[in-house]
């Protein structure tokens, strides 16, 4: 069976930056198969997409390669690195994009075998140029092990990413993503805001902005049209909502917005 | 031969969603072929799913498996359901997304096979935990009718869509769908029209907000550059464009406009 | 080994027409594998897609089958031609929009074999009707010379492409392409600045608008944030650009804007 590809990028899909590296995958490993989980991370945007990589590949098969470029270092002497974590690889710029990945990481290598890429690699676009070629080889059976040399897991770059604080009764967090539908995504999980409520969700408020909502729902349809909704969503985090509305447009609420729990 | 699946959702492309939902059908059945028919539906907009799948699926093979994910009832007790139709399988919201294709559905099934879903089952993400693994187990030849139990065609929910109506020998329609391109798609189909003007389609004036078109053409390049024209399109249905121009940017003319034919 | 289709239109991707494309596609030949370079192309942009296919085909393997469907005049008496260039397959209108493939071009068939068309062919669709289903075959083994009959390169359409002009000890070329990120990309190869300057890249002066930038840098982050920088990018063209930034919405550069070289 030929592992999956899964490609995470800022590209865009109005040029032929990553219609090109499928071409490169293709042409080197014929049977891959490929899903974009996303072009459309917000341009140089580490955060986003090192949240969006964590999220999705626990629901691909095991022993899939995920490519994220995300590289604003492009052409300088920062690294590219090949994780081995939780049965998954992942390939990207040690720039923190894997840094939510750390915790469940065995191996780390450096990319340093230079027969995988492309020649002669340009200094602006390692999307095409090493990351395509390398997943397609890993892809077709190439040794991880072999695309590189195994570096400290301590000496790699980590994204100083924002957690949940308590003062005073409060359990204060914030806007970390704000997905297609504006709904607002947060930093606190189901499991933190258990704690901090002994489980009791319907008694929760939740503040952002001018609006407070009384209770945590279990899904958007439980309030009316236009009704604000606090629920956990599709990553297990906590989530403001308006019913068939966009949250974040309405309310004119965005990334890094402050959000309180209180009891 | 592994059928195809088709993804049909208002997800848009920028988060994880639509690439988690591959991650679920490639886990279940690596051999699947997956095209994405949209995941560009306005969020919500129940009817311009329905209108689109309806003109598409028709050009994919017998036995696709279509997923229409625009659910906004997702978490309530909306049922979901699997349409055999036409030789072809829908798998939807019951709430009126797959009404288009009633004429055609020869059985319905209500999902109640929790055996094939994914454990637990969100009350967010349905997308994910029940429609992508029982499409995968579809494509993988798992039988319809294991999927859950027999329902009434009768008792599914059904949209109310606006159709053409005569008065006082105009034909009166709407704008019901616009494209990228700008169009204005209605609602009267080439038959309609045609027993309306006994097929003298040069004869027919066509008027929508302040623009007369005289006429029916058969190609866009018929007219001018920025000319309007009124066709038939690639559905079927009669379409007011400008050539090489956006006509419904430049005369500010958006879904539910009126659309009148006369002689 | 079946080959690759790669598919480059202006549809957009909320609407159903580039997955009908595909549902002909899989239809006539299922072992198909497909991708796409961009659905992206602005409304009836053909020098776009003409930039934007030469670019690319040569990331993939030898007689993969590019369609470019960017085609005003559908449904007029325009051709549609298959070239074959550098070991690949070209399938398009006759408008200009493989203008830049014509010196590699070895032989062109027009398509006028009906028999591979779908049944009727509309006026308005031949990415659906004509181009899809003919893709299909080709990828399936069918052997071009059938698919229509030879015609001479030199009755093709071609495009008036600006090429850089010498004055005064100035090389002027100009804006032809601005990319996701907003890089400027100028139609001055390296090969042609390299000529100019004698390879002292170091000592041009690139001027934009109001913007001088002096020396040609190698990648994106030699410079500060928000710093401009001209490069080489990925297309081997000059190219004007503000690392972590949007160089053509800062300046208010679009298309065309004029850009000057001097030592």
């Amino acid at each position: 069976m030929t592992p999956l590809i899964t490609l995470t990028t800022d590209f865009g899909l109005s040029d032929e930056y990553a219609g090109v590296m499928k071409g490169v995958i293709y042409s080197r490993c014929p049977a891959a198969t490929i899903v974009d989980l996303t072009h459309g991370i917000r341009p140089q945007d580490v955060r986003q997409a090192a949240q969006l990589i964590a999220a999705a590949y626990k629901y691909f098969p095991q022993n899939t390669i995920h490519v994220v470029v995300v590289d604003p270092g492009v052409g300088s002497s920062r690294r590219i690195i090949l994780l081995e974590a939780d049965g998954h690889l992942f390939l990207a710029p040690d720039n923190g994009v894997t840094s939510l990945l750390f915790p469940q990481t065995s191996k780390v290598y450096e990319l340093s075998n230079s027969d995988l890429f492309l020649k002669p690699v340009s200094h602006t676009f390692h999307g095409r140029d090493i990351f395509a070629p390398v997943a397609a080889h890993l892809a077709c059976g190439f040794p991880p092990h072999s695309t590189g040399h195994a570096i400290a897991k301590e000496s790699l770059v980590s994204l100083a990413l924002p957690t949940p604080s308590l003062s005073s009764n409060t359990l204060c967090g914030m806007v970390t993503d704000i997905d297609h539908f504006g709904n607002l995504i947060t930093n606190i999980s189901r499991e933190v805001a258990g704690r901090f409520c002994a489980d009791n969700f319907q008694n929760l408020r939740v503040t952002v902005g001018s609006l407070t909502i009384h209770g945590v729902a279990t899904s958007y349809s439980t309030v009316e049209t236009d009704g604000p909704v606090a629920l956990f969503g599709s990553r297990d985090l906590l989530e403001i909502s308006i019913y068939q509305g966009n949250v974040s447009r309405k309310l004119k609420l965005g990334l890094d917005s402050k959000v309180s729990l209180s009891i």
